[in-house]
């Protein structure tokens, strides 16, 4: 089968993530190095809908490693969930020869590619690219680690603020599904509590929590909390809820927002990406399809697309332990 | 009467401010130099109410010079806005053998100083410590050089977004009563429209600019507001006023908040913290009290503490023509 | 055995590394949260012969997660390598009481507790810290990753200049016998050649690969070489070399070197800080003794001491390959 | 006069350096917005001659105002030196209808502008872009203040190693001819001792310096030294000597290099550059030629080229004794 790959088209698709350039540079570079030709897709599915294509060789992605978001830009397509869509597309992936494709993004991108997959039989690899790391079969999405940092870092400097005055700061982090950032970085930043979607601490505990840490001695704290936290409550509203009845608290909040996203890809994110880069275009050329590269114990592997689109990425729950000695 | 001072007394009062420690390090150190001796008041005026005193020696200072907040704490101390708390601030200083005050922060902390010293005639100079550079008879406050990188790389970050997804981007930024910040961070970080309260543009000429800037060619663009802009509208109602009236955007939000005022200073804020606090010190030595060290046309000068708080530090509008020549 | 442990000390020893103070904190706060004395030893085990210790409770280990260095102090100790010094120690240890040792630091400190736990039967538990990720028993050594990020940081500023004037540039980064950091920085940083101790790529393969990267159209070039590279010629002389047989080439050398020990922790270097010292003193706790903690594929583990000081860390030749495709 | 400026060229050359960037697209979008036309040249003076131009507008801009180095490359060129080389560069800017240039660079670059507008009457208006701060007619040139900023940033990190270890340091930084990164980044970095070229310290003093800093009690120390320090002795020699005349002192090396030419710009230097490049353009089109354009006392003026290239640019003598009170 592997006579049969001659062109490869790669797209990034979702919210972007710092590595997706890195994974675009590994893919055309990969491509060129064993000679075959590599079609840039602009804009994700739309561009493919669009026709939105352009020839990459390996200067094409020079000075890309080290550069946040995506060169071939990110769009949400809702024309690519109708049939007709996904047939435009596959008309214009036809004219322009590309026989495969490999699909850099996150959960909603890898399922339009099983659906296109299924209809036309496309060949499809996914690089999984997303920060909040909630996609199975991978410990380590592109963007995850970047993020990580770009969150302690802002805490870091909350934290100044915090100890000159005595605070409390609740940061709210991204992750509407999924606490792995808010647990790792939580840890890395020190906070006192974190607060994720898979735990419901409970209000209760949190104010325990509170007042356990100023009896202690802690004069500051910082209470991480992920967007998608599970108490029923926004930031805000908790900020108030805290206030009201532990009114010796005076609650900053700050919502770390989209700055999450973007910056330049940590060296881990970087090399991933090459390595997953690499893994996506010799897989397709191997004939595998509908796998998604991914990192599980140090090693790159492929999984099902399906199971990684249907499996959860589960949380360490020994790192929840860790945060509770932590906060001592 | 230069002989009279002995023993200066050091604080720093309102929001913390990266540079703050670098002043407070060249405070002590200084007075070493002169065999002066330095004592660290704690949490601002409340630690002098409290006499939450503490003797600093150049040792005690090491390793500081390049750490967001402050090591002495600062507080907000209602107390001593009566003249009750500043009698006992007056006699926790007496009781020390503090004769000579050197206040670090803003207004506010100023205003305090010279109450302090009509009452009791103890002779105070301050140094200018905010990120939001809103005080009179200095070019720039501590910590404002240092906000100012902070807010251009989270820009640039989301900026990362914003072209990926070719997006709009209302980024607040912090500076209540002054658009320092805003106009000088959205210049660096290549905003599209900067609104600040200094200055009210209107609601039809923010569409108009975003409407020129669509039609020029730019798939995405981001606008800074000031968190005092006077257009009447937060950030949050701004999205949704245009989005009502220029339904092609799709605007998001970030408001960077607390993390603005910490962080490692700037070379810049850690010289001219190093700067004033030398002057601060050698001015008090001189005899003179009731002054601001500031920095005004790269010089260290000295402005009446008086006019220093009445006064009011104005934007450079050439800015204004500049931001507007850059967004073509 | 586990009610025999009453107090820990915990030491820095070797060469710091970001992430060692993480580890101190979380040895301490683990002590404490399980009730068990802490005692922090001064300048690894020179300050253990001279009885430089110091009582340390949560509240010891504030605000020191993000940190660089180490607040104990490291330093070497030639003492410590004759029985008398190590006799002293072991007095000194019992004098206060202490009855095991967390020992932070790489192969050469992992030795002196081997050596002292046979002469003493002292349980020791060694968590590895040191840039250079060349430890047995771990597939990260504290500060690593962080070292990973500041070299890919500095040689992105190196490629401002290198692109923009077209020119060869040579980064000697550290890895006396090890080339993890020249290895994965070099991918991450994009470097078109990578030397290190592993390999002799040979001087006529470096000469060949930078004829085909100028003929690839590449412009300007960085060649990353660890500073342990076995091809007989450091970094100077291979300038010299490659100038000489190339002459269109005009090289520049940058040697990265101290800053690459220091600097704020990665995230990923907290966490596993935290981790590590979690599983250190709960096995002293569990009654284990002779044993690194260590990270292998996502998993922490134990393994014996002698093994860690023993094996070699090797590098990942899966990645030699992922390089060379990669600079096509 | 003003009519006649129709289509304006700009170049950049010598190093490159953080800013220079923000400085093309400031020339690119005041020419679009006083609508002018704006060719950008390559390689600098070496472009010139080989006819090397591209149309620019304010599109070929978009987001590199926060990039380091430079999108028009920069190169020394020996053909410009003479009088042939000049008149090929003279011809093509005349074939290509450019009327006036812009030169973005140091000295070099504009004495190379000055003779070219002495033998064809070609208009010239120079923007100072140089880490070194080394020219005459402006306080600040483009790439200074993110050099400062760099150096600390690397200093902070190796004082985590020379804290940790109680050791000596000697960092090497960039300027051959000036001292301004030396002292305004030693004093940022609180240097122990900072060496200049403008000032013979003699090695007696360094020597007496550094016994009276241990005698106060520091434990650590770094020595900063400019490339050009005039003591008559390199970096490694001076480590030989302080070793051999103080051996309780084990000296470490640390020559920061060429990383301090790139990186993003501060936001300090975003403004400046753009503040210079409307200035520039709005001088051609007033009819103005032959100057700088500079930052003075906060204003932005003009210097005739020639002043800048002849005059010399003094280190602030007052930050020498600042120096020396911050290193009680």
């Amino acid at each position: 089968m592997s006579g049969k790959i001659k062109k490869i088209g790669v797209l990034t698709s979702g919210g972007d993530a710092p590595g997706m350039n890195a994974a675009i540079r590994s893919v055309v570079r990969t491509c060129a190095f064993h000679n075959i030709e590599c079609i840039g897709i602009y804009r994700g599915y739309q561009g493919m809908i669009e026709g939105d294509f352009k020839e990459m060789g390996p200067r094409s992605v020079n000075n890309i490693v080290n550069k946040g978001g995506t060169i071939l830009k990110s769009a949400r397509s809702k024309e690519f969930m109708t049939p007709e869509g996904r047939k435009k597309a596959f008309d214009n992936l036809q004219k322009a020869g590309i026989d495969s494709l490999v699909v850099i993004g996150g959960d909603g991108s890898f399922t339009g590619g099983l659906v296109f997959n299924k209809e036309y039989g496309f060949p499809v690899i996914g690089i999984p690219g997303t920060i909040d790391n909630d996609i199975f079969g991978t410990s380590h999405t592109l963007g995850y680690d970047t993020a990580l940092n770009t969150v302690v870092e802002a805490i870091d400097k909350i934290r100044d603020t915090a100890s000159s005055h005595n605070r409390l700061f609740f940061v709210e982090v991204m992750g509407r599904d999924a606490g792995h950032i808010a647990l790792n970085a939580g840890i890395g930043a020190g906070a006192e509590e974190i607060l994720i979607p898979e735990e419901d601490l409970g209000l209760d505990r949190l104010l325990e929590s509170l007042q356990k840490s100023k009896a202690s001695g802690k004069s500051s704290s910082i209470v991480v909390i992920a967007e998608g936290d599970k108490m029923g409550k926004n930031v805000f509203e908790l900020k108030d809820y805290v206030e009201e009845n532990l009114p010796e608290y005076d609650v900053r909040v700050s919502v770390l927002g989209h700055m999450q996203r973007g910056g330049a890809p940590s060296c881990f994110d970087r090399v991933l990406a090459s390595r997953l880069g690499v893994k996506a275009v010799e897989s397709l050329i191997a004939g595998k399809s509908n796998y998604m590269a991914g990192l599980i114990k140090d090693e790159v592997v492929l999984t099902p697309l399906e199971q990684a689109v249907k499996g959860h990425s589960e949380i360490d729950r020994e790192l929840l332990r860790v945060s509770d000695i932590m906060s001592t």
